[in-house]
C-alpha cells in the first residue's frame, strides 16, 4: 500500500493514517487536538529539528531513530532533561506504508529508549517530486537541571568524547556508496540523555561545555568553541578513537574523520582535574563505554582548533566553507 | 544569489546564513545552542505543523507568515497565550536568496505582529529536486490559560466564526490557476491569539470548543465536533459569510467553500445565551469584524454535520476521504 495524496488531507483517509498507523505506533502520549497539554513546572529547554537524510534505513538506525534521537540529545548536552517530542511528517506521495510504518515504529522503539514522549504531531503528504520520501522534523521540550557554563573555560582544560567518531557519517557514505568493505560499520544513533545526566548529577559545575558532533563533525564544534577566544583547541592525533573501517572509507572518499558526522557523540570540555573521573563516568554507560581524553584546551593558538601528531607535526583544524557530507541528518 | 548546498552544512556558509541572513531578520531571541533555553511557568501547550503549500507567495500572505500564524492559532485555539516558536527550513538548493529573505522578513512581521518570539530553528539545505524551494516547520509553546472544554457541549449551544470563509484556500488556488476574475481576494492568513484571548478572558466559561478551520476547512471541524456524540452540527446556509468572488472560484472549480482552508479563523461552539456577547468581542477585533452564528448544536442528527438551505432542505457535509485541495498550507 502506497500513500495517496488524500493522507495529507483534512479528511478521513488522514484521520486513518493518524488513528490506525502513527498513534498505535508512536503511542497513547500523542494528542489529537491542536496541541498538547503539559505540565511543566521551572525552566525548559526547546529545540528543533528537520531531518532529511539519505539513505533512509541505514546499518545501525534509519531517519525514524534518528529524528528521536539527534533531538533528544540537542536537549541533554544543553543539561536539560529531554521529555516531550512533537513528530511532523513530510511524506512524498507513493511512498510505500510499509516504510513508513518501520519508521514510526523505530521511532517509538528511540522514544522509549530515551524515555521520552511523543505528543503532538503533523502530517503533510506532497506529490511525487516535491519531495524525497520523507522528511521529519521533531521538536523537543526539557527540563533545565545544570546547565553547562562555557564562559569559563580556560587553559588546560580536557576535551573528552564519549567513543569512536565518525562512525555515522561513515556509515551512511558506505552505504551510499555499496562500499562492501565497510561491512559492520554501524550509524552511532543513539541517546545520551541517561549518560549525560550521570555526568551533569555526579560531576555539577566541572563540565563547562558540551555540545553532540553531528554535522561538521567534532571539529566543526570545536571551531565554535574557541572562535575569537584567547584559547585554542589541540587534540592528540594518537588519542583519537577512530576505528579501522571509518578511516578506511574515510581514505577511500578523501574525507576527514573529524569533520564526519555523529549522531551518538559529545564533545565534552571539562575541568581538568575532573577529567579522569567522568571518563569513568561515561563508560559506566554503553554508550560511553569508549569514551577517552582527545585533547586539551590551551593558549598556544586562540582561536583555532588544531591537531598534534604523534611526532609533534601540527595540522589545524579549520571551520569548513562548504557541505563535506550532504543530506547526513 | 542562490541557496548553495553549503548554506546547510556545519561549516562557514551555514554560519553567516544564520547570523547574516536569518537570525538578523528572525530576530535576536533566536538563541544559537542546541536548544533555546526558557522560563516558564504552570502548565504548557505544545504544537508543530510543518508548511508545503505551493505557491510561496500568494496574495494575502506567504509561506513564512502562514508559518508564523498557522502555529500561533494552533495554540490560540486551544487556550494558551502563545509565547514561543521554533522555525526549521528544509531549503531546495538554487532557491534564490531574495527569496528567503523575503520569507525571513515576512516570519518576523508576523511574529511581532502576534507578540512571539522566535528562539530556536534548524536550516537543511537539500539538492535540486528532493524539495519544493522550501518547507518550514513551526513548532510552538503558549501558556496555558483558559482551556474550552469540549465535553460540555449539548443541544442549543451556538456555532460561530470571525469572519469569511474559504479566503484562504480560494485565494490559493485563484492563483494557482490565474483566474484573473478573482482579483482582490486575498488569504485571510492572521493572528488569532488577541481575539481569542479578549473572548477567553470576558467569557470564561461560555466557549465549549474552538478549533482553526484550516486543512479539510469548516465541514471538517464540524465532523471532528461531533463524530460518534448524540448531536448533529446544523449551519444555515443563508448566515454563512462567504465572499461573491469565494463563491466564484468555488464554482468554477467545483469546490465547496465548507471544506476550504482558513488561516485565521476559528470555529467556536459557545452557550446560546452568550452568543452574540461573544459575537460583539470577536467584532472588536479586526480578525473578528464579520464574525457572526453559523449554527447550531441539535439532535436531529447526530453525529452529522449538514447544511440546511433558506427553504428547508438539509444536505450533510461528510468527512471527505480525499483531498479537496492539495498543498495549501
Amino acid at each position: 500500500m502506497k500513500i495517496l495524496p488524500g493522507h495529507g488531507s483534512g479528511g478521513r483517509l488522514m484521520n486513518e493514517l493518524i488513528e490506525k498507523t502513527i498513534r498505535t505506533r508512536l503511542g497513547a502520549h500523542v494528542q489529537l487536538d491542536d496541541a498538547a497539554l503539559l505540565s511543566i513546572d521551572g525552566p525548559i529547554a526547546f529545540t528543533t529539528d528537520s531531518f532529511t537524510i539519505t539513505p533512509i534505513f541505514f546499518p545501525g538506525g534509519d531517519i525514524g531513530a534518528l529524528a528521536v534521537n539527534g533531538t533528544v540529545n540537542d536537549l541533554a548536552v544543553m543539561g536539560a532533561d529531554p521529555r516531550y517530542l512533537s513528530c511532523a511528517l513530510i511524506i512524498e506521495e507513493g511512498m510505500e506504508m510499509a516504510d513508513l510504518e518501520r519508521i514510526l515504529d523505530s521511532m517509538r522503539a528511540a522514544a522509549d529508549a530515551a524515555g521520552v514522549a511523543i505528543v503532538t504531531g503533523d502530517t503533510k503528504v506532497v506529490p511525487r517530486g516535491a519531495a524525497d520520501r520523507i522528511f521529519i522534523n521533531t521538536s523537543g521540550i526539557g527540563i533545565v537541571k545544570k546547565t553547562p557554563a562555557r564562559r569559563e573555560i580556560s587553559d588546560g582544560d580536557a576535551i573528552l568524547i564519549n567513543g569512536h567518531i565518525g562512525d555515522h557519517g561513515m556509515a551512511i557514505m558506505a552505504a551510499r556508496n555499496n562500499l562492501s568493505f565497510s561491512k559492520g560499520l554501524q550509524s552511532d544513533c543513539a541517546s545520551l540523555k541517561g549518560m549525560i545526566g550521570a555526568v551533569l548529577e555526579r560531576h555539577p559545575g566541572s563540565v563547562k561545555f558540551m555540545r553532540d558532533a553531528t554535522r561538521g563533525g567534532v571539529a566543526s564544534v570545536l571551531n565554535e568553541i574557541v572562535a575569537g577566544r584567547p584559547y585554542g583547541a589541540k587534540l592528540r592525533e594518537p588519542s583519537l578513537p577512530i576505528r579501522d573501517a571509518v578511516k578506511g572509507v574515510c581514505g577511500i572518499l578523501g574525507i576527514d574523520a573529524l569533520y564526519a558526522a555523529n549522531e551518538g557523540k559529545a564533545v565534552m570540555v571539562v575541568d581538568n582535574d575532573a577529567a579522569e573521573s567522568i571518563v569513568s563516568v561515561l563508560r559506566e554507560h554503553p554508550e560511553g563505554k569508549d569514551a577517552c581524553i582527545i585533547g586539551v584546551i590551551d593558549g598556544t593558538h586562540p582561536g583555532k582548533a588544531y591537531l598534534e601528531t604523534a611526532i609533534g607535526g601540527r595540522r589545524i583544524l579549520p571551520l569548513l566553507t562548504e557541505e563535506q557530507l550532504p543530506r547526513i541528518c
